[in-house]
């Protein structure tokens, strides 16, 4: 009697049927361990089925662990001995929220919480259609070359096209100034190894990204906070700590800061590029919202031309965040450096992925793409501006755009009371302290526009009030 | 007088002629720079095309830099102001040999150069059809989740499918202590950040992994070489080295070892973990050419179960170098540990890739991509062996697989000599020194087999004889 039983009109493929039945069998026992299975011949002509799409069921039976194949004595049937996870990955309310909690609570966030401050967009805003056109293509195009490593600077067309658009905001490269990376994460963590050293002392500003205070932690170099206003980092107070603290270097966020959603003014930019030459640090200007933004203000980049500026970029917020390409650019022997600190580090980055973002990028479809989230992302800015203070919430600033706005309840003096309460609500709205370099309590926390319309936060901060 | 042709019978598609036509036109300067480009209305109307087509093509204009998009003001031609590479990224010739040459003549190599010892595969060795089937069911299969961040430990099912991999190795392990990283590169580099400090002494392999020692060196951390025999690292140097310099941890490369192609016996293994145990050092063992092997023969961490051994791998070497995917097995506290460095230094890995390799993996099209790979490479070893013997070199051992044969030739005290003969004759044999730590000098060179039957390489070969 077949235990297995083939059907020519289920949707699953022959192959599919036979893994997915066998599996079955031995997952439940029904097959023992250890036993023979049947050969290749006679399941074939028992089914009445060719032995080519037998022998590729009992491949991918081999491949997942079910079958081992035996030289000359056909397959045995040997049940994988492995086991579920064990536990959830990051439980929120076991730990203590810092900067890793953000972290970890942010990427390995439970499905069943509203990521309300997480940098994350819900899934029907993101245009998928954008990567399966892009992995389309590039399946059609792919030859040898996609089966060797890429060039360690990235590749080169896309390269090329960042040029372009780099010249869009008015910045000045040449081919060898553009350096591809994992992320814009991988372009900091170069920057630190390659010319930053244990002890040296650099102006983050106050409040900032939550992942460069972990990793400078984590290369013992020791942030210097610079508050951050409206228009920009606090220039005053920066001249004096830069005064005390002889920074190596700044990281700066000019364009839909985060958290604060807040852009810096171009005689701000004027002036913390003279202040930076009068102390004589460099600036690494983070610029990952840039196609949030639509408006081509002028940049550090722009005033500067990459003489003491690197400017970093990434596709992961507009395009794809599976996708891990990110961009430096600055002066040709700091990029060459930054290179081969990349290739030691990492080699090369990911080929496929760096194509996929060409592919998106060299075709119409990504321009429209990132104006109807620009849009969408207008309107989210304008209603959750509203409502919060319709609720008795201050706004740090009305954002020219991006997905972030810096709150504060009136009557709430520490935002970790409302991280407590939403996490009792099913609801993660990180404290404001996590975006800060001394995890300092602080009133203000960040929401994402994106879920302002959701039912359960409207509610949950309507309670705040009561 | 329309100035671009459209053709039906084109192999091109419509939008393809029309933004390869006007940027030759822009580029050749036949269309000036700043000029107004007709609207698209009127040139489909010109063209008998419909818009739709037009507005596709000035959208794949305006992403690639040709064209300007003004509101309410129609498209501008601008031409790019970019310019070509100014120079080629690495020439052989002009660098000293060290590690960081090593490196970047392995990875941005002339094309006109056999790269005779890089661990690189000719073209055509290479499986295109493993990626390019993956692409196209990843492209099928894509949803929203591929927009977003993976999971920080890297793709689930892809994890499932290593611990059945590892049990095959009879290395057994939960989900939680097998981290995705991208490549063998940064899992080595994860340990270093995690796990060790400025100071620190390591011990290494002597010859071993260029790109080991130039990490160590970034990282401040002082290695220990240990010298590699036929079967394995030599363990009574081991022990005394272990007593003078107190190592917190060794990199040893079990099986297949790169550069030698030695492998480790089982009774070295076992000796190993007690000389561990005894000096209280971790070890890092590196299996990336594991699929090349094919015999099972025990691992470190098979002995072990992972309580005193990081097991490192990797698919860049037997599916495609173009996708980063590696792999770090150990103890679930220290991989936690490591997946938080991670994530501060990467967020995740690229998802895309890690899905690919799922794909491929999960078919049974790769272990008969890998057997054949295993096949040629065992031919081409032979014919290595036999014919370097023939010429008057010696072998290191005669590996059980892999790419790598280590030689000598009898009457050349300083494999420099042959480099740079070889580099006259536009052949790339890295001096063997490359791959020891301190870039002493050596006889011993590497070659991978599966150039050994390029005339231009046998003839430079035989003629070293004269």
């Amino acid at each position: 009697m077949a235990l297995v039983r083939i059907s020519g009109s289920s949707e699953l493929s022959l192959v599919e049927q036979i893994v997915g039945q066998m599996k079955q069998l031995i997952d439940n026992g029904v097959v023992r361990n250890g036993s023979r299975a049947v050969s290749i011949r006679c399941f074939a002509r028992d089914h009445k089925i060719s032995a080519h799409t037998v022998a590729e069921a009992y491949a991918r039976l081999v491949a997942h662990g079910y079958y081992q194949s035996r030289p000359r004595s056909g397959f045995f049937v040997s049940r994988p001995q492995v086991y579920a996870h064990s536990s959830d990955a990051a439980e929120d309310g076991a730990m203590e929220p810092d900067h890793l909690w953000q972290l970890r609570s942010h990427f390995t966030m439970r499905h069943d919480r509203l990521g309300a401050s997480s940098g994350r967009m819900p899934s029907d805003w993101l245009d998928i259609d954008l990567i399966r056109s892009g992995m389309k293509s590039l399946a059609a195009k792919a030859d040898t070359s996609l089966a060797q490593y890429g060039d360690p600077y990235g590749y080169a067309p896309l390269r090329g096209l960042l040029q372009t658009r780099l010249l869009g905001l008015g910045i000045h490269t040449q081919p060898e100034q553009i350096l591809l990376t994992s992320g814009a994460t991988q372009a900091a963590d170069l920057v630190m190894r390659c010319f930053l050293k244990r002890g040296d002392r650099v102006l983050v500003e106050d409040p900032g990204y939550f992942n460069l205070f972990s990793n400078l932690h984590l290369h013992g170099i020791r942030p210097v906070p610079v508050p951050r206003k409206a228009d920009g980092p606090d220039l005053d107070m920066l001249d004096a700590l830069a005064r005390e603290h002889r920074p190596a270097m700044m990281f700066v966020q000019s364009m839909l800061h985060a958290p604060t959603g807040s852009s810096l003014s171009p005689a701000n930019a004027h002036r913390l590029l003279k202040l930076a030459e009068q102390h004589d640090f460099r600036i690494v200007e983070n610029d990952v919202y840039c196609d949030m933004l639509g408006l081509t203000l002028p940049r550090l980049a722009t005033l500067d031309q990459l003489a003491r500026v690197f400017y970093v970029g990434s596709f992961s917020k507009t395009l794809s965040s599976a996708t891990r390409v990110g961009f430096i650019a600055g002066a040709a022997q700091f990029v060459d450096e930054l290179c081969s600190h990349k290739m030691v580090a990492s080699i090369t980055g990911s080929q496929v992925d760096e194509r996929l973002v060409y592919h998106a990028l060299s075709e119409g479809q990504y321009r429209r793409s990132v104006e109807r989230m620009r849009y969408r992302l207008a309107n989210a800015l304008q209603m959750a501006g509203d409502m919060l203070e319709e609720q008795g919430f201050e706004i740090f600033c009305r954002p020219l755009g991006g997905k972030f706005v810096w709150a504060r309840h009136l009557q709430i003096d520490d935002s970790e009371d409302i991280w407590r309460r939403a996490a009792q609500a099913g609801i993660l709205i990180a404290p404001g302290k996590v975006f800060r370099n001394h995890l300092q309590a602080t009133p203000w926390f960040r929401l994402n526009v994106a879920y302002c319309t959701e039912p359960a936060l409207l509610n949950f901060l309507r309670g705040l009030r009561a």
